[in-house]
């Protein structure tokens, strides 16, 4: 009930503050008999984990996850997957100045009116740091679903877009630049935008693409858990994203419906994809795909305006190492959940079979 | 599981095919001691009821709940509400030419799939109909938020958008027009495009947008069950709905963190509000607001191939009353299921204090 | 969280008073395809029912159950099963003498206490009419599990026990005798004792036996889930459970190991089964067997001192149509409760399969 | 739903075997601003862990709990409270004897067949160790309940009875003695039966008694999830526990109505109480109190035949450390588990409040 706990048959529960010993989680529903690729995980984490590049936060930690239970021999065990990731780099004194400061466009105001007390060392539990323990999770359930390819990407930095279908797009470049968008001529504008963006001190907002292939038909629970609002959930449980669509998305609100239908073939597939690969809730068989918005990080390296605990307007200025743009380090979370999402129903889709 | 039960503590559950003999839910965590207005209740099925104005379908339906449970003398009793509202206008042979026939963009194909059967008639579980049961539990939430404001209206059809601010709008002139849009010149241009579409026997989508006052600090709970992240798959789980987004939403994804941040004010208030009333996933205290993408209605009135259950691509025409656009009756189901939300958040707010 | 619901995935939720319109529920969950005996249904709660004998209550109400959704051409379609009893035989004037008295030993005083209002008539939700809702439930989790069989028996009616194994019985005699106990001759006991009890104006309390036959090996959840604990849970939901107990229940506390422990035949099977057919929590595929006490009525039709709203301690006599003995009727709802436990383990364990 | 979680709005969620890494939990839901006293919480770990006396194993653990999260300053924040308890003695070669080898009476065939693997060393999930997570969840939430006192204590062991009713016995005595009988005469008898089975190379069973007192009146929810039924279910998901029973439990059973009523006094409270504290599922402000019951322990050592994962029927000899009785280490247990689920209905109750 507190939030906590995401999933209902492939359930991860994470604890954990940006500032504290550790974070981590537990992983409870995982089937047991899955030989888990230990380095495939740290590849992950290593994705979305700080230092990584000179276009995200130079802060270091090297995120390495223990696992404490649930696997013998290399092999899951259908018992609770416990894990920690350290928190190594616990630089507070950073925060010491924030510690009676309610950040513009942060948590620690809402934090601090709800709870009456808060953690103010790097955001706390409400940092994006959190979203580590995900990607972990995420990480299992990929590959427990070995079949299905989850493809995010960065498909806009501010008003850079990649113009391209993700059907022309060429997933395997997706690593090839520390951006992550697969189109080496946009993701150097990308990069260039968001080290003139840093340079500045401020920070930019940007979009991430993903594309679920070989989803198998019956996926997702009409009517309240359709696939793509438990998807939607997900996607909007991540820091700092303000909205998502799914196959036509927005667009698909200005067309007709002669426009709009996707017309089948003989085998059950469809000739467009508008629908998204999801009909009533539950996937079809086509691409599942949707976007994600991202808005820029609050933490600015610019003077502004704060508030304090006795009711003061005071300036402050943002310390510490941040991201001026969270996209890139974005996108293994993306997968993660949407990998979350996908076990779920998944595990589910079980059942009645 | 099965996707038919939605909230946490003020918990719904429906039930109901379009055409058998009831639709109908269980309301449970519903607070005792609450008087209930059952006009209030009605009047917001009316709202959604078909056959309300020569832009929504002809069908006819009174759609008139009846309370089994959870009432005595007037009063919630703190048990489980139980209501019906009958079918009472099924005309069921409309619906014998798809009982083979997928039919493109609905969820027939699908169901199939995954239940291996189906009730065809008029989309069975997948029809929205389903909606007016969330539409009587959200007028019980509102009743029990009785300080908070709950405005939705049309925003856009097709291509023809609402350009104001909602600052800038009256929302009491939300009814005054069919389309339920609070400027009368915009509404006027809607009504005028759904009917061209009606007459072409097509269909067009649009977006709603949502506004909610008066919200108090602290509703929402990280990590995973941010405020706006069940808001958005509420709004995600009603029928037809491509996209998400809230505050800034997509078009915050192109700013720059200098412009993006609400700085406060003295009491805690901000001077802008791009965030759209929530950080960290919980309110604020200011406007919560939010836009919602509807696609255009599947069901044409024109001819179209479909798919038959033997794999023959064969010719189809859509038969029965359907909408032109969902966006006027979809109203009354997004303020419901922000209702649902807020009020399961609420509640779940008044356990710390 | 308000307690209406049972179960995770076949998941039954009720609602209802004892003299509102009408009580019923949703089944959420039941698998697609399923070809319903809908008098097997109605058999359960025929069993259930006021007036079925001499030694029961002489109320009347025919417990016919109304099929709402969910159920298309005799078969499930994996959609939520909505139904109504309806509540025919509401004499509420037999409760306004209770109105504001609070009985001894029934849950009027907790139920104003906890709610500020409550349903005075024949209980209201406290009335052990709810669990007709959990027989229909149970009849269909019995469907599903065709293979499974439950006998549940009266075992013990006050100080007269059924000293047999049971082993030793042939539970197709449970229903041939109005007790339902399958040795007849201490049935004639059971039977003669009620009915003194009921000429006295009083009631008395009984266990029933519950055996489960055919239970695969692997249902049941580590470590909160255990099969028992949630068996043991279901049974101590119903009206006037005081305890339960499995397998040794509380004569194996009296044990050593080296006479408890039950040693194995070369196929699994063991050649004792004091641990009631559940290893950790999990079916070992022995027979599953457990006990439960149910207390005496608390409505007695004798001169008993009550409290009044107004804190005055009062005279007053039980009126309306009561059960001498609760446990005949109770058979069919110790069932359907086992039948709703294991068809939920049942469906759970088909996840990892 | 793989049941490694217990509690709704208190939840707790724990991870670990027996010669894992470690074990631990993560604590969703305490609310913020509770000023923890740390010491109390390894002295209730002491309490249950091994080596602590005679009678006991003579394993040693320290069982250190470590907290990783939700704690700042001293005082919880309303974020997730991890934590764990590393597994220090880990004699894993005191099981290989096992690793091929179903054990009589223990879990070991059960999650094999289950899981289709295991670790078996001590256990593995299904060890008793895992309780110790419960134990720190349950004394947070003893300190959450600072009013609310719960009394567990040894009410039998093998045939020795403590015969007095709870309401003659001094608690703060339980501590006084090794075996946690509050009466001094019986403790002696029932120590030295345990060291009289333990020099035989047995086990034994027994019972624990816990009464819970200034539990407010309104506590629980009607229908399915009653104080006593989510107490049983508490009780009956701690190993070894072979039944439960409230209040008057199978005596009740025997009894007339007219002698197990309780009546009213004008305050509120009754003259008897032999409902338990508990009227319709709901607290009634009398004392709580109920009765565990619990198998001797299946370890043994002596010769016993056992299952290979072959099919033999093979001869084996307990090895390692065991509890001759587990029941003085289980009384902290009986006490946590009562705590969690007092927890959760309080919070709960705040809800309406």
């Amino acid at each position: 009930m507190a939030g906590n706990t995401f999933g209902k048959l492939f359930k991860l529960t994470t604890f954990g503050e940006s500032h504290g010993v550790a974070i981590g989680g537990i992983i409870d529903g995982c089937p047991s008999g899955l030989k888990l690729n230990l380095e495939a995980i740290q590849y992950e984490l290593n994705r979305r984990k700080p230092g990584q590049s000179e276009i995200v936060t130079q802060r270091k930690e090297p995120d390495t996850v223990e696992f404490l239970s649930g696997i013998f021999e290399g092999v899951t065990t259908g018992t609770p997957i416990g894990f920690t990731i350290k928190n190594t780099n616990q630089k507070s004194n950073d925060y010491s100045h924030i510690k009676d400061v309610y950040r513009p466009s942060h948590a620690d105001y809402t934090y601090e009116k709800k709870y009456g007390v808060r953690d103010y060392r790097g955001g706390g539990r409400s940092s994006a740091r959190e979203t580590a323990s995900r990607v972990v999770a995420g990480a299992i359930a990929k590959q427990m679903l070995e079949n299905i390819e989850i493809h995010a990407y960065t498909s806009s930095v501010g008003e850079i877009f990649l113009e391209k279908p993700y059907q022309d797009l060429d997933f395997s470049q997706v690593e090839s630049n520390i951006v992550r968008c697969p189109d080496s001529e946009t993701a150097d504008k990308m990069i260039a935008r968001i080290k003139e963006i840093k340079k500045q001190g401020d920070t930019i907002g940007g979009t991430i693409t993903c594309v679920i292939k070989n989803v198998p038909v019956g996926l997702g629970e009409p009517v309240f858990d359709k696939l793509h609002a438990d998807l939607g959930k997900a996607m909007l449980s991540i820091n700092a994203v303000k909205g998502f669509e799914y196959g036509s998305g927005f667009c698909g609100a200005k067309m007709k419906g002669s426009e709009h239908n996707d017309l089948f073939n003989a085998d059950g597939s469809t000739k467009t994809n508008l629908s998204g690969g999801i009909q009533g809730g539950i996937s079809n068989g086509m691409d599942i795909y949707f976007r994600v918005a991202f808005k820029p990080v609050a933490t600015i390296i610019q003077k502004q305006d704060a508030l304090d605990s006795s009711g003061n307007i005071v300036e402050m200025q943002g310390k510490g190492r941040h991201d001026p743009c969270v996209v890139p380090r974005a996108i293994p979370i993306v997968e993660a959940m949407a990998a979350l999402v996908i076990a779920d129903f998944w595990l589910l889709n079980n059942i009645n079979n």
